[in-house]
């Protein structure tokens, strides 16, 4: 059959594209993932520097299943009977989630961010958790989510299921601007809008590697208080990095200006599928009483996913007690090995482009001190096309970095992750790349 | 501090508001919930009618890792490389799901529904499912979501997520009725409006018990040709009631009129958070081909989750692995105990109100062969005020039915869970719960 909207002639047309409409809400994403896979399928020979996903290594999935166990045994030690054990696993449970103390316990140790439990509110991953913190903010269509632009396309997605508006700051080379965010929110305000939310990766940014220092944190927050704005901070990348990361924006918050996301898919595993949203902001109810923000999202969570797997949070749960909340301890090899491949990146690129050379080219690159991304930046313009014909020609993979900015731009930089690649991969797979490289810009 | 919106002054207090107002998108369902875990905490000694939750005695936590097991073994079987099995239970995985063949399986065996893999999505839920499918396919401020009220408040809460229109279709005392949904269609349309989707739970509904008849389901699909809406069909019950079910919407569906959700809630457990959706409807793309509906659905999931946790995955095929895809033989124990308990219900309410003496009192309700719930009519007003008295003088719990009707009205009806209680349970239960209706229609 024809499909939905012609199998009937009691329909206008227009109805499935009004579906279709709706339905490809989400294509920057998936259609980036889907060509990604398509190129990586149809070039097997070549070296991916596309993937963001975490290296699995050194992973046995017997892991989960002693993190189960470890979980159950604790709700027996604190005094579960076996029914409770049973029901705490079988049954759905509470919607806000099962194991806030636990995730609250680990924050207070691991990133010295002091919340109750309350606030926080277990999630199907970070991704769920964006979608109900821009559903609970952003509720007029004169209201604006700012993002620090290139930026993750999930924030992006989300605000568009929404039918969000969003506002790019773009990024600066060396990262965040809180001058251009300041700037921004002026213009939307002179605009008649009202700036919510600002949507931020302070460390190690997916997709361009930036961190943001020290004292832009401090400017930020106070930008956040000045035109009561929301910070939304995303972090997955931190506990996997080597060194001291600079402290979380909640961590420094006094206000109650950040609502943080986090996610356990980089430092225990993805397939837990387990995020959360740390949300102490204080909303006043409909009959004019408190409540905290994380309350709120629960409510929209449980039209959402109802609430997240038992299992998934019991083994985040169980890693999590294993490692006494310490998971920058339990990340110290991995990140170590993020770290390792990074420098090796870095140097791989600066020994094929020296500094004269590169300079001479036009091309140049941030230094990230950790996590998956960096960002390269080239005389030439960078599209799918481009990518598709370096795959065939000259066999390395990158992602343009036109994907990840929603206004537009982007198109002489490519991101290159370095996460799930051998350092042996790395030396081919850079030598590869600086072929490309050389050769487009010889062409211009 | 005093909350978000008057803790600066640069922000007009609607702001506050304007959260709130989307915050409480869903208080029907998550207000109903924690009024009733209220009251259940208040009266610890009441026996409750009211949760509609599936038992757990038979549950072993270990069977879970069992089926996670299982279904590891299955890859290796299946010619994976350990690499490949450890890749599948730590990464994020497809974000259509891992596990749709062995769904698609498990359809064709136990449900006589015969369709592709690719037209599966596996869903956090029957929940994420349901909002997919109304955020996919109903677009514009005209379109009409039907629903068959009383209805489950998971689909009305996704609805006001989205703010789709929602035209409540009533049920009669006997159930689903052609002829007033045809009314209603009719009246949309005359309206200026487009019914696009009915949604209904055609065995053993949530919350009134009724079953659609075989006669009905034909009238149904007919309606469904004629006026060009799709049927969203959610039937988590069959399997776990007694007897041979009627055939499901989808395995009558000639012309890709249904979508089919399904959940593993209450065949597995709902800790495992897997359901997913048959969508088999081909669409076009915005370049003029083809694609099943299940891919635009993929697509909005990308946003929503990325993907469904491959450990819960993982525990859901095992089960179905081990069982040979047949659901319905493993649980046939459960089968039976649901419908023992149904019966013993029944049995209960006409002993302690036989015919003459409901029927001087104005006291009916409907005979159930399975499922969960039945509904009981009486003639006074029942609320949650009701329902407090009823269990501080009576100790017995139960769900006022106003809180599934979407459109107003149910509040002479009283839905009863009867999944979670013992015969004796039900035994005193109804008699508590006899007690309170002779005494409420003592006082009319």
């Amino acid at each position: 059959m024809p499909g939905i909207a012609v199998s009937t002639e009691t329909r206008p047309r227009d109805w499935l594209e009004k579906a279709e409409l709706h339905g490809s809400v989400s294509e920057p994403v998936l259609d980036t993932m889907n060509f990604l896979n398509e190129i990586t399928h149809r070039y097997p020979d070549a070296i991916s520097f596309a993937p963001g996903r975490p290296c699995d290594a050194s992973f046995d999935p017997e892991q989960v299943i002693g993190h189960v166990r470890r979980y159950l045994d604790h709700l027996a030690e604190r005094g579960g009977s076996p029914d409770d054990v049973r029901t705490a696993l079988y049954q759905y449970g509470p919607t806000a989630g099962l194991i806030r103390d636990i995730i609250a316990d680990s924050l207070r140790v691991d990133e010295n961010m002091d919340v109750p439990a309350e606030s926080i509110l277990v999630t199907v991953g970070a991704q769920e958790a964006m979608l109900l913190v821009l559903r609970a903010l952003v509720a007029d269509p004169d209201d604006v989510l700012l993002v620090s632009s290139p930026c993750y396309v999930g924030i992006t997605g989300a605000a568009r299921l929404l039918d969000v508006r969003v506002r790019p700051v773009e990024e600066r080379e060396d990262g965040f601007s809180a001058a251009d965010l300041e700037a921004a929110v002026r213009e939307e305000l002179a605009g008649g809008r009202r700036p919510r939310v600002f949507y931020v990766v302070p460390d190690h940014s997916n997709p361009s590697g930036a961190t943001m220092g020290a004292r832009a944190r401090e400017d930020l927050l106070r930008l956040a208080e000045r035109y009561d704005f929301l910070i939304l901070e995303d972090s997955p990348y931190r506990l996997v990095s080597p060194g001291t990361p600079l402290p979380t924006l909640k961590s420094l918050d006094r206000t109650r200006r950040v609502v943080h996301v986090g996610s356990y898919s980089k430092t225990l595993f993805p397939g837990a599928r387990v995020g959360f949203v740390v949300a102490d902001q204080r909303v006043r109810d409909a009959d004019g009483g408190e409540r905290l923000l994380a309350a709120e999202l629960t409510k929209i969570k449980s039209m959402v996913t109802v609430n997240t797997s038992p299992l998934g949070q019991a083994a985040v749960a169980g890693a999590l007690l294993g490692a006494q909340g310490r998971l920058s301890q339990l990340n110290a090899g991995a990140a170590a090995r993020y770290g390792g491949s990074m420098r090796e990146m870095l140097r791989q690129l600066d020994a094929r482009l020296p500094e004269a050379r590169r300079t001479a080219l036009g091309v140049s690159w941030n230094e990230p001190s950790g996590g998956f991304f960096l960002t390269l930046r080239v005389p030439f313009t960078v599209d799918n096309e481009q990518l598709a014909s370096c795959a065939q020609d000259f066999g390395v993979l990158w992602t343009p970095m036109t994907h990840f900015h929603p206004g537009g731009g982007g198109d002489h930089a490519i991101r290159l992750s370095t996460s799930s690649l051998t350092p042996a991969e790395i030396h081919e797979g850079t030598a590869r790349l600086v072929r490309f490289v050389e050769a487009r810009c010889a062409a211009l």
